[in-house]
């Protein structure tokens, strides 16, 4: 059964970069790609019309965690899934929700057939097993389905990340099973991603790679990553890990990054990505601009009648001025949420795309060394 | 000197309701017309091309007390205007700031020169004359201005209520005096209309229009009504005053109404119409529709997978269900309040537009008629 199918069409001969093409169910996705969040059956602040026609994102994540807590994966499953409830034509990737129970949930409790824990929203008791989760994705019916994991916490002593690595696989085990079983009744429209855990420690993510190797699913995932440990860590885990996930395969590596960490990750062999840095730190005010941040609220941009990027060509940019994107800010608009977050995620887009064509026209390894230059400049983004 | 041209294209025989067009530096306003709000440089929740494309307003509002205290009426002139700084290529009336200082300002003095405040961001002290918020608003580059007036509590003595009205009438001919000055220098883009106060009496109502009219203005507005008076009231001053009003030119009724109340107004003689009703209490989830109010919010949406409105054509109602719209409410999403607005406001914009067909094909009272019987039904938004 294949519900996914994998073009490799350019590899980078110096840095194993990669540009293909995934297609599924709702369309093809041109890779290396960004995958912009939408947490509850949204993108926050931008409507269908902006990410089909402005940023023509091919794939967006939804959060099983937060969908199935509200407005319930039955619900959705009722409106002919979250593409029909959303109605949003185009690939969608949801996560198993194990992420979310670790980072928002006050009472969790770990055993060994899944995770007991109390919703965010009213302090009901909840369980997510491996084999509960890919039934509310197969619910949701994401193109892409995420395996329970569990997210070890940064940092962890080697035993400590050892047996969560372990419950991690003997999940993905189970998880898999039921998978292959559900999907035995069904049309092959939803993939199933096993997710690398391992903490910091290069054995335990190998080990992870192998055992999780045996379940030959359609693609995998790189979790446990930017949990608080210094970059330097992150790189040195996804170049331990990437390499031994299958070549024929997409890599998906979980939430990453800031925008000069895109052609790191990408250099390294990632497929995919995704963040809430575009979309949260737009709300907040803080942008992503070709040279550096710009930190809106700040009293420089007042009278700015600048755009906020002179090279970018968003709506944001080629209507609007610094000034008046500030006033919105400090104002608490709406719209401010609208047009920055159209604006950071026009440019990671672009970086993606730019990323792609380099690598599909063999200047990849020059497309990285500028990109290093610019990420090192004062202005960087890089502390955001 | 002339800067807008009003045309009177039909008047219903029957209940004297007018379709006209008012011809501004910013384009042609078909009449009756609904304004949208745009406090403070944005209509809440909706992108430029929501305004043009879908809802194809004519004319917004901006309000001076707002933008005078942020970013300021200076640093927005040097954009070029209102229009320049939030990039609106069509026609924006502004308020004179009067009413919100009467609302919002906690420490307020009325004095004959002006009305001394403080702000309700800082508490910094303002004031406000007939004088200044002619300037501000020539900063503004506003296509109709708006004359300094005394809003007059509700419910006000007679002899109040006349004090207040006089101080109006005083205050429009000072603004009138300096705007024909100002003028002079300046190219013929920037009406001002003075506002008819004398809150609930009809005898202060006419003396009032008897000497504002005396200033031979290129509109008039009526002002000192949905102030908290029971809405017979509202009916009864409009009745009073608007027959009065120079029958060549546009009259305004501000802060009004609920959507059954248009046609009222309308039937009345009223051209322009502007209220925050639509915008704000689609952000609440209180929602418009042809059959009633949908109170979004309300468990009987949970899983209705209706649209919004069936006798809609907005983006909102031709696309998403009530159920998807009520999470989106639920879980505070933006996108609610986006979706929210744009139906409202069409909702508004299509009444608006009926009416004026009506009246041009001679069918008002028809409409009247049909709008009164809806208005009158259980489920009418009359509450609202």
């Amino acid at each position: 059964m294949k519900t996914l199918h994998f073009e490799k069409q350019a590899v980078c001969p110096e840095t194993g970069a990669r540009a293909g093409l995934l297609h599924t169910a709702h369309g093809t996705i041109e890779t290396p790609v960004f995958m912009p969040v939408g947490t509850q059956g949204t993108v926050k602040g931008l409507t269908r019309k902006h990410l089909l026609e402005e940023l023509d994102a091919k794939i967006i994540l939804g959060n099983t965690y937060h969908l199935y807590l509200r407005p319930g994966h039955k619900l959705i499953e009722g409106f002919g899934g979250l593409h029909g409830f959303m109605q949003w034509p185009r690939a969608i990737l949801t996560d198993s929700g194990g992420f979310q129970v670790w980072s928002l949930s006050q009472l969790r409790k770990l055993k060994e057939e899944g995770v007991l824990f109390r919703s965010h929203l009213n302090g009901d008791q909840h369980m997510f097993t491996p084999e509960s989760t890919v039934d509310v994705q197969l619910s949701l019916g994401s193109d892409i389905m995420m395996m329970l994991d569990e997210c070890t916490d940064y940092p962890s002593s080697h035993a400590e990340a050892r047996k969560s690595m372990e419950m991690t696989v003997r999940w993905a085990r189970r998880g898999m099973r039921h998978y292959r079983e559900r999907m035995e009744s069904r049309e092959p429209r939803n993939a199933l991603f096993p997710i690398v855990q391992g903490s910091m420690y290069a054995d335990l993510r190998r080990e992870c790679v192998a055992q999780l190797g045996e379940l030959d699913a359609e693609g995998y995932a790189v979790g446990g990553l930017s949990v608080g440990e210094p970059r330097e860590l992150s790189m040195e885990m996804t170049e331990v890990t990437v390499p031994l996930l299958p070549a024929d395969k997409p890599r998906y590596v979980m939430g990453v990054g800031a925008p000069e960490e895109l052609p790191e990750y990408v250099a390294r062999g990632v497929d995919m990505m995704d963040c809430v840095m575009p979309t949260r730190n737009a709300r907040n005010g803080y942008l992503f601009t070709s040279e550096g941040k710009v930190v809106i609220k700040q009293a420089q941009y007042r009278e700015d009648s600048r755009p906020l990027d002179e090279n970018c060509r968003c709506h944001t940019c080629t209507t609007y001025s610094r000034a008046y994107l500030r006033h919105l800010f400090q104002a608490g608009e709406i719209l401010f949420s609208t047009l920055a977050t159209l604006h950071n995620l026009t440019h990671y887009l672009d970086i993606m795309r730019r990323m792609r064509e380099a690598i599909l026209l063999g200047t990849f390894p020059e497309f990285l060394k500028t990109a290093r230059r610019l990420a090192s400049s004062p202005n960087s983004a890089h502390t955001s």
